[in-house]
């Protein structure tokens, strides 16, 4: 699976007010935390002060990368904010994101053709905003597609998001989920998959087991990357396990090498 | 999901040993346990001594209906011992099981007919032992499946087990068992699939975690039944969870009373 740590973002509290304080201490601590902990990508999210975000992206992105060179995964729909990440990023990054917004398509999208990165890409669009359907979801997915591989990007470049609703607010937003994930898979075989998956449980108890849950059904589906917690411990467990039951850990060594060393498994061994 | 109480099972040493002691009360409140925790049915396996199953068979039977109504599923290769279970039983059962072997084929099929039981179907058989592709598979059922409806059962009737072998021993063991549960799903839509699982764990460390994950994967697969113990409060919160996924729960209202009553979450508030 590839990880996308999702930790550093200006909407969460702590985060916000290291990012005014310029507590580079707590950044650097939370980047570090996420990269040993097997993050491909970290989220770098500023926050929503459009006036303050470019110098925030900036700051933010030199201060993680003095401790580590994870490549960093530009996550802002203000043009400014990811030009100034742009400039700094020492490694090919992802954007977050584009979608079927006209906004997106027309501040957003050019960035990641003129600096050829990583793209993540929403199936929503201004209209409908999130498609109830999974062919309403495609419909959106494939124009996006289409413009970012004439646009130069290489399918492999993609990060599609299927989106999630709540299942507390409709009996099928899994299935309609879990169905987009399969069209795209069946769509374009070479792209990557991924999606927060934690919208799933809003509104229910026992929402990290239903998570965890849904993770694997989504893995089974197709999924190959998720923005997530790298160091949500039970989550890993069941990534790792996904895997291997997918075909993918060939003599479950990946499964046991993680047991070996405490990765998984009893944290007490850890 | 239909799940098959697997507790009564007489190679575990402490069943064989009450089995042995005529002790009513350890049967009964095994018994009694698992009926409350909400099996459809109570597997009763009666152990490996030819000579004394009948009698072992016929005493479970009569003992466990003493304490509750929930229909039983016979477990004997031994016609002998399934008779004996079948002249007591006051619920129509589930006979378990049938396979491509020549012996279950001749002497247990006939019971299920004679008696119109619903029949566990294993995709197995003499020549190949467990087929090591899912096409395999479906061949040994689809002629298990005919036989028994030419003669008389419906399809509502069987509980087919695509079979499940160590993720140790094969890379690909989940996924053939995974597409297996597909292929029945499509080919028998009003059949029961059916399943213990834990095979799959073989070996591994985190077991229980390992056959949890499986079990999400298998109930999207198709999977609506299972022999497992429903007292295992983390899987049947994943099962519950799965089935909510599913779109199986409408309005989240199965899951959430579970979690209201103490059947899922938190074990201190049960």
């Amino acid at each position: 699976m590839i990880i996308i740590g999702e930790k550093i973002n200006g909407t969460r509290k702590a985060v916000a007010q290291a990012i005014r304080e310029r507590d580079s201490d707590f950044i650097r601590k939370l980047a570090k935390g996420q990269a040993e902990a097997g993050s491909a990508f970290l989220d770098v999210n500023a926050g929503t002060a459009p006036e303050r975000e470019p110098d925030d992206m900036a700051w933010l992105v030199t201060t993680i990368q003095e401790v580590c060179d994870t490549p960093l995964c530009l996550d802002s729909a203000n043009p400014a904010a990811l030009r100034a990440g742009l400039a700094l990023v020492k490694r090919t990054p992802l954007i977050n994101s584009v979608s079927g917004e006209m906004k997106r398509i027309e501040g957003v999208l050019p960035l990641a053709l003129e600096y050829k990165t990583g793209l993540i890409i929403l199936a929503l669009e201004d209209k409908t905003g999130i498609p109830g359907t999974s062919e309403g979801r495609m419909m959106v997915v494939d124009r996006l597609v289409r413009r970012a591989l004439d646009g130069g990007l290489t399918e492999e470049d993609l990060y599609i998001d299927p989106l999630v609703t709540a299942i507390s607010t409709g009996t099928d937003s899994a299935l309609i989920t879990l169905d987009t994930i399969k069209r795209i898979r069946a769509a374009y075989p070479q792209c990557h998959i991924t999606s927060g998956l934690s919208n799933i449980s809003f509104g229910m108890p026992l929402r990290h087991m239903i998570n965890r849950t849904f993770m694997a059904m989504a893995i089974q589906a197709g999924l190959d990357s998720a923005i997530a917690d790298p160091n949500d411990r039970q989550l890993y467990e069941v990534m790792l396990a996904s895997e291997m039951l997918m075909g993918k850990d060939r003599f479950c060594q990946g499964f046991n090498r993680a047991y070996r060393t405490g990765r998984i498994g009893d944290e007490r061994k850890a």
